[in-house]
């Protein structure tokens, strides 16, 4: 998602980030079914009229990628490389996870449930279909949803069509698309993407723990315009409105600070009413009295049990969860850029002006 | 767009190629309008539903964008790194330009049309509104339309809402978004995207001439399944049918022709019906018989006026219209990867089967 699109609080169908491991599966729904099995006394195999059939619920997420800013890390982790764009937020429709198994009526013994996607490929030489586990009690939260609609649409292909996983909180790689089965274990899964994939490892012969939910993160859209190869900004000087919208996983954003020089200081901003509710992004403002000069502008974020967004994030082997603060450095000019503009012939008042667009 | 994607004949609404010189503009649809200006005898302002109100043509159209292939050029050209998925199709909704010229009654002495955006950069040390030009007699051409809806539902801010311009046959640069004005010009337009960018400039000093219509270009559906980080391709021996689909800005594809050997036979693609008309890609199968061992399979397209996609491109500064054949290594093993699947634990018979799932 480029990051100008943070003005829209619910993503814009085709911005939302996706990582796809494999290929887009080209499903048939209609011969489509989700198998619910293993650790069960009564097995299931729903259609998508039997899942539209039953009461719907509805959540706005803010889904973010567990390697949402890889590229920034030093030394570089060789993977998808993300700068900082691989979030954005949807309305997720569909049926209560935990309805479902509640049918299947789970067996004591059951400990994860591991949910299989259509999506097929090789990856740290296992060939494999994009698997992921739960424990049982995060599968059983009131808000987990197996979504068939986004947007108030069917999902895209590329979402999961006909059916995905949604766990609020969590890291995207939870949300298993193009789901096909979900099966109940007596036993902890030790499929690739939970062993050896999406664990914080501090070298190469450390196990490291499971990456499970977003850390706290705050992105502002950047200010002014861009320079088309270097995207360095140039904003024009007066009131400037900061935006940007702030997240975790871990509990609500109660806080978020504003630093125009770099860090040295930090005010706070003004947050936004909380119309997404728990488990999407919360937007905030703050004015700017901009000054011609070079600028540095970032902010950070803090929850509500004391998760503080930091300067700096740690290196780790796979590169997840990179939340340092995002700096944008701002050249400001008294004129901004309006003498260049002449030059061009393009100087003539436009009969609409895009809100990002005041340099 | 991912290349599975071409098994879609209408590109899904996310997956279509996206090009954007600067930030999306945020618009107010309701504060917007476009000026229709220069060498007119009745200058015309049109709200969204001044168009909305008139006569509607739709037309479905492949855009792909100039620089498409650019990463694969030797020496290295530093500019948006495409491979070949810069492309995507779709129908556009809207009104017919000429209408609009015909109401605003261009004066003799119009020789070009400027269309001009609303998103604002710096490029080349040229601050500047997005805007490209065409020759009067191609914006009078039929299927140049003012486009409010793309696959039936109004543009997405990323694809220009609330109007862009489309222009079959041409590559993507010409069709501006985001439209706010349309100025007929009694002289060529000397813009940066006109005169510097987008021509085919053999070394620095060479002017060049301008980037036009796209040139003949076939694609393929990679076959089998992808490794993660490498994406080489592993299938199972037997019947494959390879698909895919071609397009030409210049005249309609006549013929398309499959290599399975790197290039050293070539038999021809069965060609789809041509559904979707004269301006979007027409669709291919072949079915190869995969035996065991490491294969190369490409395709290549030929249009109705003789023009034939080349083994290699000419490199040019701009890297644009790199439309040499596309490649794809396949290692075709007797039973596929079943051996790995069943070591992974996913190898029990899946309820469906995504159809690019058969490795």
């Amino acid at each position: 998602m480029p990051l100008e699109a943070l003005r829209h609080p619910i993503t814009p169908a085709g911005l939302h980030y996706l990582l796809i491991h494999y290929d887009i599966p080209f499903v048939d729904a209609g011969a489509w079914a989700l198998d619910v099995e293993g650790a069960v006394a009564q097995p299931q195999r729903l259609t998508l009229d039997d899942l539209r059939a039953r009461e719907a619920v509805e959540v706005a997420v803010t889904m973010e990628c567990a390697g949402n800013g890889r590229a920034l890390f030093d030394p570089h982790v060789v993977s998808q490389p993300w700068l900082r764009d691989a979030v954005g937020t949807a309305r997720w429709r569909g049926i209560s996870m935990r309805s479902v198994l509640e049918e299947a009526r789970v067996e004591d013994s059951a400990v994860e449930i591991v949910f299989t996607g259509l999506d097929r490929g090789i990856e740290g030489d296992v060939a494999q279909e994009y698997a992921r586990s739960l424990p049982l009690e995060e599968a059983m939260r009131d808000e987990v949803v197996l979504a068939y609609e986004m947007n108030s649409a069917p999902l895209l292909p590329q979402h999961g069509y006909p059916l995905r996983l949604v766990v609020p909180g969590w890291y995207g790689m939870t949300n298993v698309k193009w789901l096909s089965r979900v099966t109940v274990l007596a036993e902890p899964f030790a499929g690739y993407q939970q062993s050896r994939a999406y664990r914080m490892r501090a070298h190469e012969d450390d196990d490291g723990e499971a990456v499970q939910r977003m850390v706290p993160r705050s992105l502002l859209v950047p200010p002014g315009i861009p320079e088309f190869l270097t995207r360095a900004r140039t904003l024009r000087a007066g009131i400037c409105v900061l935006e940007g919208r702030a997240w975790s996983g871990q509990a609500p954003i109660e806080h978020v600070e504003i630093s125009v020089d770099g860090g040295a200081t930090w005010e706070p901003a003004q947050l936004a009413a909380d119309d997404l509710g728990r488990w999407a992004w919360r937007g905030w403002t703050y004015e700017w009295e901009a000054r011609p000069g070079a600028h540095r502008v970032g902010s950070r974020a803090r929850d509500a049990v004391g998760n503080a967004q930091p300067l700096a994030a740690t290196w780790n082997v796979g590169g997840y969860a990179n939340s340092a603060v995002q700096w944008v450095n701002v050249a400001v000019a008294e004129f901004g850029v309006t003498r260049e503009r002449a030059r061009s012939g393009a100087s003539r008042p436009r009969p609409a002006r895009p809100s990002g667009s005041r340099a």
